[in-house]
């Protein structure tokens, strides 16, 4: 039976695609190989990553207007190091909003000087802060839109004048959002588009060109966008999931379709949080993430029959990470309905235990 | 039907590790979970780590001497980068003996000196240099152990008193070598050793730490030593499959029973090669790569016939690199004998007819 999984990254991905990805690896398009044993350069492999950087422009709307898609190598904590690398000639502001803008601001302070336009540092991150000034002279500003640890995501973001950049590697393609207001976007996969192996950068051309230093190769947009995200050799096999994956998406309606079904989701799932006393929610109410609801009991005494009851029940991934305790219910986009209706029962079964 | 691969890379695997890769995709050991979106942190997956990591070790006979390894992201550019921001403070000394070598000098130049001890590019590459002297007082040697693209290999190694870095990436676990003698060894996967995606860096602990400047964390064998390889998600996949490969290999009798596999191989193509009056070899016969054979027609006008005959016999990938033209036959550990006895009936049935 398949399991109900609330794994935090790397994560659920549609039945379908890992049908469709266990299938090439055997024989890839009935060409009597697998794609993982053909050259990246041959046709069959150039389709597919130039298919996967048309899809995730057109499902963000961002077609025509400047962009450019890369399937990079090294995740989002490569990205943090990237983006200062690129971007960074003088200063650059940060919101802080949990454990990974953390982390970028601590790559990125290697180079230049970093200001922290703000942070809800001392409240463990529970809430976003808002109501900062980004300067207007700096060389960007950065946040991250949603933090996978605390559950806390950005529901909407400051007007900037400067370029803005975002890490989006726990909700992209999750919810409708005017994507052109930002200029560098950047998502390790293996959330909403695929295995872990790539990171999707989305990035405004103009924006590069404009730092003093030397960029070494591997580490220069500029040099990825010419080589057509083909550089060296590509993660393959990620590239493929995340095609078919971003497909899938195209195909169910897009993001304006994937956005309802993770609002019922997130719905009903904080709205159990709230209504059984025996658990309380983690984040300030209007911050609350739509893809990972993080919560804790009341009274710790229940964990042991609350935590058989959901593995009894076929859960998967629901501890909470170390850094907050409790439990965390990732509810990525190809986490059904279903699921999530299976944990509410058990958590109001808890309640009418208890 | 399958298909004889002799494309360069990425390359054929062993068909029972695509079978079990495959299947992992769908259902990872009975778990009711795909390997793909299980956690990095999880059991399963840290002995799959774990396991990957032995293994290597195990097979070049480096256990218990002060070697780690690593699995990282980035492919064996990214390395050009890490060996000279890990490893250069004054200045380090490369032989270059192809594309490749040239392209890790290249980057390693951005930061400091870079000697070249020999090079055979004024000869396009065709041989190895030898009888240079590596200077005693440099931070250390560079190195390519075989050029996929030339079809060169280095036969033996040079004495050598400083740390020797050596990329081995299209042919590493193929043949038996002291690998103690090299104190950085590094291998992008998509050769001898799994799908693309992963890059294995097998290090002496003892040579880090020895430059003064910052590195950044992503850059920082350190870091992810102490990590054990998973400072950040790793790439699940390729590690996995890698793993797999590796345990095919040490099942077969490790590194010696495919070295005799691989010579049987190189023989007859090399034969063929000399023997066939219509072909003509690229590189010197002493440097002649087992692992990549580059050859030509003698008369060109005779192209489109061999491209039908051998493409009708059901082979891929022979075309030459464009650097050099012609043909190149890579016969990596997972092509078997009878692909390489299949390609050479057809070069002898090209001269029975011409």
């Amino acid at each position: 039976m398949k399991k109900h999984n609330f794994s935090a990254g790397p994560c659920i991905l549609p039945q379908e695609v890992l049908l469709k990805a266990s299938e090439a690896v055997l024989d890839f398009n009935e060409s009597g190989l697998s794609l993982i044993e053909i050259s990246h350069r041959s046709k069959p492999f150039v389709d597919v990553m130039e298919k996967a950087r048309a899809l995730a422009l057109e499902l963000l709307n961002l077609e025509g207007r400047g962009y450019k898609v890369l399937f990079l190598q090294g995740g989002a904590s490569t990205q943090f190091l990237m983006v200062a690398l690129n971007l960074l000639e003088k200063r650059a502001g940060y919101l802080n909003t949990g454990t990974w803008s953390d982390k970028a601001i601590n790559e990125a302070k290697i180079y230049d000087d970093i200001y922290e336009v703000a942070s809800s540092k001392n409240a463990n991150y529970n809430y976003i802060p808002k109501g900062y000034e980004i300067p207007t002279d700096y060389d960007y500003f950065h946040c991250t839109s949603n933090n996978t640890i605390f559950g806390t995501q950005m529901k909407s973001f400051p007007k900037c004048s400067i370029p803005m950049v975002c890490d989006m590697s726990s909700d992209i393609f999750s919810r409708q959002l005017d994507f052109s207001k930002f200029d560098l976007i950047y998502a390790g996969a293996q959330k909403n588009m695929g295995p872990a192996g790539t990171t999707l950068v989305v990035i405004k051309e103009e924006i590069l060109g404009k730092v003093s230093r030397h960029i070494p190769s591997m580490m220069d947009y500029k040099v990825h966008i010419n080589k057509s995200s083909m550089f060296n050799t590509p993660p393959v096999f990620a590239v493929y999931t995340s095609m078919l994956t971003l497909d899938w998406l195209k195909n169910l309606g897009g993001i304006a379709a994937i956005e309802k079904e993770n609002e019922k989701k997130a719905r009903l799932m904080y709205s159990e949080i709230d209504l059984n006393p025996l658990f309380k929610g983690f984040s300030a109410k209007e911050d609350r993430s739509y893809m990972n609801a993080t919560f804790s009991l009341v009274n710790e005494d229940l964990k042991e029959t609350f935590d058989t009851m959901w593995k009894e029940a076929g859960i998967n991934g629901l501890n909470g990470h170390r850094s907050i305790g409790g439990y965390r219910a990732s509810m990525y986009n190809a986490l059904s309905l279903d699921s999530v209706k299976a944990l509410v029962e058990v958590m109001s079964e808890l309640e009418s235990k208890a």
